[in-house]
């Protein structure tokens, strides 16, 4: 039966490590801040919304939520922005996307500070997870997942790594940041011929497709590492990952269970990020 | 014997389709008109300008050299750049890299007007590439790289794919060209355990390693096609590629050579780029 990968070990050890950091830039006179910008009241916004605001609260992080009306002109929200940019209480920006359809997205992602871009909005943030820069900040899932690796002490140097889904989200950035760690990375997605007898070379398998359960123990060598970034609801209306994680359990040797796996760690990784970027300001 | 893959066939038709789109511009009033800048006399830079300057006039395009000294203070250098940035008669912005080390190049990344940026050094074109967002303008090489498949009519549609390298310059931003061409990537590297059993997998192999004749027989599945992108010296001082030619010729079912494969369409793709920022500013 394979070993479960938690979530909640990974954001324990984080929380710990982030608390005493916040403590150390409290003593300097910064309380690390995260404004959080929403339009409207998407169910889903406002959930991340509450787990990200707890999660900071947690480790002695402020947040601030600046809510504005859905139909908000593109100019407002620029000064918006702008203004948030020049704020020295202000240490990392998150907007909530997709954004509504009147609102140009390539413009605002230009206009967001990169040092403050948490959530890697900015080309400059992108740009530097594709080059393999750390000095920016990558998407909170992907990082997620490399958290999840480090604090397992799983290998991954010289690994054949296979990555399901290409998204600028998740299968992109994770690529490059696997990379990074000298994985040797396959990228597989829906136009990918015979996946099973690829993804079964795999040492390291993440699933990051977006489709319910697609992964079955024909994608898995015996003993892999299976990581499932998939959130889905499954015919019964319950949360699942990409994974049928039961089909799978007895084959491979460790496997992030959905949820309580990836998705756990994903908001400590915003979290990290706002202490990161107040770190920063440090002496300036 | 596997068929060659000339560069000079790509070139031609390109030129082909270049003189007409540059006609069409004249008469629009618009000569496309491309600006190099040059710190210094550095023989590989002079060797690239006079190709791309040959290249350039060969269609009817323009070009501007600009010549600096190599101490050239950073401001000036910036200003220089933003000058030309607001220049209507300037489309096309090259300048040499790397550049000398009191020049700080993440600045001048940020200063580049991502439309004149032919050869991808702005974070907006590189994060561009990065997303397949074919509205930026990838760096010359790999695109070289995807104009030769194309005009050679090989399919790339789920095939496995690997390219071995990672660089900016050409492993990373090839293998998202071509992971938008819907191929399955995985990218190898130094790090790369059993390096020849993964690449003896590929459909397509395309070495940019910068590693002589790394790749021997061993390498290639009997009919796979071999894309060169080393430019590198033999151990008698002659161009060779990363491929040893004469070696896996007989297995390859088709095979870029060095010099005149891949090298060859490189400039023309610059000079495509130039045109394509001149078309985008019909109308403005």
């Amino acid at each position: 039966m394979a070993t479960q990968l938690k979530g909640s070990e990974v954001t324990k050890a984080m929380k710990d490590k982030m608390t005493a950091q916040v403590e150390e830039l409290k003593e300097r006179g910064i309380t690390p801040t995260l404004a959080i910008v929403r339009l409207g009241e998407k169910p889903d916004d406002l959930a991340y919304e509450r787990g990200a605001v707890k999660r900071c609260e947690s480790v002695g992080v402020s947040c601030k939520v600046l809510e504005f009306p859905e139909d908000i002109r593109e100019e407002k929200l620029v000064s918006e922005i702008e203004t948030l940019n020049k704020d020295k209480n202000i240490h990392g920006i998150l907007v909530f996307r997709p954004l509504p359809r009147h609102i140009n997205e390539e413009k605002l992602k230009a206009v967001i500070c990169p040092d403050k871009d948490v959530d890697c909005m900015s080309p400059v943030n992108i740009a530097k997870v594709f080059a393999g820069d750390e000095s920016g900040f990558a998407p909170c899932t992907p990082e997620a997942v490399i958290e999840l690796i480090d604090h397992f002490g799983i290998p991954v140097e010289g690994k054949n790594v296979i990555v399901i889904g290409r998204s600028m989200v998740v299968g992109k950035p994770l690529s490059m940041l696997l990379l990074k760690k000298n994985a040797t990375v396959t990228i597989c997605h829906t136009r990918t011929r015979s996946i099973q007898d690829i993804c079964k070379k795999a040492e390291i398998l993440v699933a990051a497709a977006g489709r319910a359960k697609m992964v079955n123990r024909d994608f898995v060598m015996p003993g892999a590492v299976v990581i499932d970034v998939g959130i889905n609801l499954d015919e019964n209306g319950n949360l699942c990952g990409d994974v049928n994680f039961d089909d799978v359990a007895d084959i491979a040797g460790s496997i992030t269970p959905v949820p309580g796996g990836v998705g756990t760690v994903t908001t400590s990784v915003l979290v990290k990020h706002v202490i990161q970027a107040a770190i920063k300001t440090v002496g300036k």
